[in-house]
């Protein structure tokens, strides 16, 4: 398929998807939009761009989609669901800086269209207006969900600046840090949907489901991230739209890479190394195929379809819903998606 | 005076002025330090290493003393002294990245003991951590005025470095900068100081108060940054313990040499612009003792003395306590301090 088809057959899903909550959504991404406007020219500018980086909005749709089955979805919902998303674009400004990257999104990134600085400074406002988003829902647990999974966020990632060029990456650590850096907020968008949802009459079964969509969330996230390091090696640049290789290039160890190297044998084991030492084009392009050929990039599909199929179970307690349909289906796309 | 003379009668100044709120002070800085701890060994070292790098502690300070002077302390203040505080690192912790500064309160600063990328994600947890601290509150304003303050500083910091290198900057942009960047941290200490004294009995008064104590900390935070200026050109680096001299080596146009740069004839004006183009070591001595001769530092001492006169007004309608001696003590001290 070419990359024009794989977005519409992308773009058919994600309508499907968010068909159940559209009205909702286009609230949130809204008032997202109004948040990212400014009195000051050169800081309005600043996050019309940071506004263009956003993707899939995968963590409001979820936190929509949760809240929408378990009962009625208010403002509060799509205040929250607008603060998820700018966290996570926080989160995104500052990463295009530690990796480098130079496009997402068809886009320039922030740092390189301007520089570093000022790179740092938007996503410090961005934080920060998340929190005063997410405040204005008058709830304090708000901002103590968003704040505790984004500690967590920050710790998976300086863990995983910490690993980096440590090829010995276990995949315990593995695990760890994108469980962090990835799980954590979009468990948070999951728990953020149930939160407001509580039935007076039934607090047992509303912490069961709590803890249930927390737990959706977690498996949901390693899915995606398994995922998207999957696609950084063995993904079409055209299709994401962003700069591929960036994990090879800043010697990131990632699970096909891990798993490579567990099963080698000494000698292709050392080749390997070399040539992850020395991430030029010729050796990508060679890492890829030796991934594909010993079946670590098979393997890694395999492991985020297990997180994906274990995010699933946990809708099981959920009542039947055009909201549920879509959780299901967006369950499965994560770990299908070529973009 | 030597260094250390200088160092012990700040010492006594700042002993006087939190003797009525020590054990509070205390307590807060206890629950910082407990926050700047975490089980992940490397994030931990980061942490410590961060808490090491704060100074006077003039936020928490000042939310103490505020809310001393009008009421009973509680476990709420203390959480947000702690909070307040650990914005303030954040910030520095990033700042010095922006700077290039390599030592604060005579440490590396954290880029320069480890990299930029170890920076950004420790200032990142910083917030995060901040607003989590803030949320146990269980108080949403705490959020949303901790919230609001901190997108006008980083509004401010990024118009200053939409100003960096244009030395034609004027003083209304220079005073709208530093209100931004250093006043609303502070004026957000004495505001949530303020916030939760509220006597059910009497509003208006209370309505009043809350604007008076906004205004105190606007206008001590202009002052102090003023200060903070003059000091950068004309400080000792011994004495302030941090690299002096960067805002001259980021060419960022600071109180004295907008106003030297205003009042000079063209030829030495010419040369000026030339030397602070080229800030050397040799040009920064002949900066510095130019704004001597000229006026220029004084002028601008004069201007942060004014400032800190206006905040001296805004605590006219508190009532006499140890507190409110304290709290003119510190208002004095913000401008008369040389560290």
């Amino acid at each position: 398929l070419n990359p024009a088809t794989r977005l519409s057959q992308r773009q058919t899903v994600l309508e499907e998807v968010t068909a159940p909550i559209s009205k909702p959504l286009d609230d949130a991404i809204g008032l997202l939009s109004s948040y990212m406007r400014n009195d000051v020219p050169f800081v309005d500018e600043l996050l019309q761009h940071g506004n263009l980086l956003a993707g899939k909005r995968l963590r409001p749709v979820l936190l929509l989609l949760v809240a929408g089955s378990l009962g009625k979805i208010d403002q509060r919902h799509i205040s929250l669901a607008a603060a998820i998303e700018m966290i996570h674009a926080a989160t995104l400004v500052h990463d295009d800086i530690l990796d480098g990257a130079q496009t997402r999104r068809h886009q320039p990134t922030i740092h390189e269209k301007w520089n570093n600085p000022t790179a740092v400074l938007l996503g410090d406002f961005l934080f920060s207006n998340a929190f005063y988003l997410a405040s204005t829902t008058q709830c304090a647990k708000a901002c103590e969900l968003i704040g505790s999974a984004t500690n967590l966020v920050c710790e998976g990632e300086l863990l995983q600046l910490a690993a980096t060029n440590h090829l010995n990456t276990s995949s315990d650590s593995y695990f760890d840090i994108i469980s962090k850096k990835t799980g954590q907020l979009i468990s948070c968008s999951t728990q953020l949907g149930t939160f407001f949802q509580q039935k007076a009459d039934d607090e047992s079964r509303w912490f069961e489901l709590f803890a249930d969509m927390e737990s959706f969330g977690a498996n949901l996230g390693i899915a995606f991230q398994i995922q998207d390091d999957i696609l950084d090696i063995a993904g079409d640049a055209e299709t994401t739209g962003k700069t591929l290789g960036t994990d090879l290039q800043n010697q990131k160890a990632t699970l096909p890479i891990i798993h490579a190297l567990d099963i080698l044998s000494p000698e292709p084991r050392a080749d390997l190394i070399r040539r992850l030492r020395n991430p030029n084009f010729e050796n990508r392009r060679y890492i890829k195929s030796t991934l594909e050929q010993i079946g670590a990039i098979q393997f890694a599909k395999e492991q985020a379809r297990i997180f994906s199929r274990r995010a699933s179970d946990c809708l099981r307690n959920l009542p039947e819903s055009e909201c549920l349909v879509s959780l299901r289906l967006l369950t499965e796309f994560v770990t299908s998606r070529d973009c």
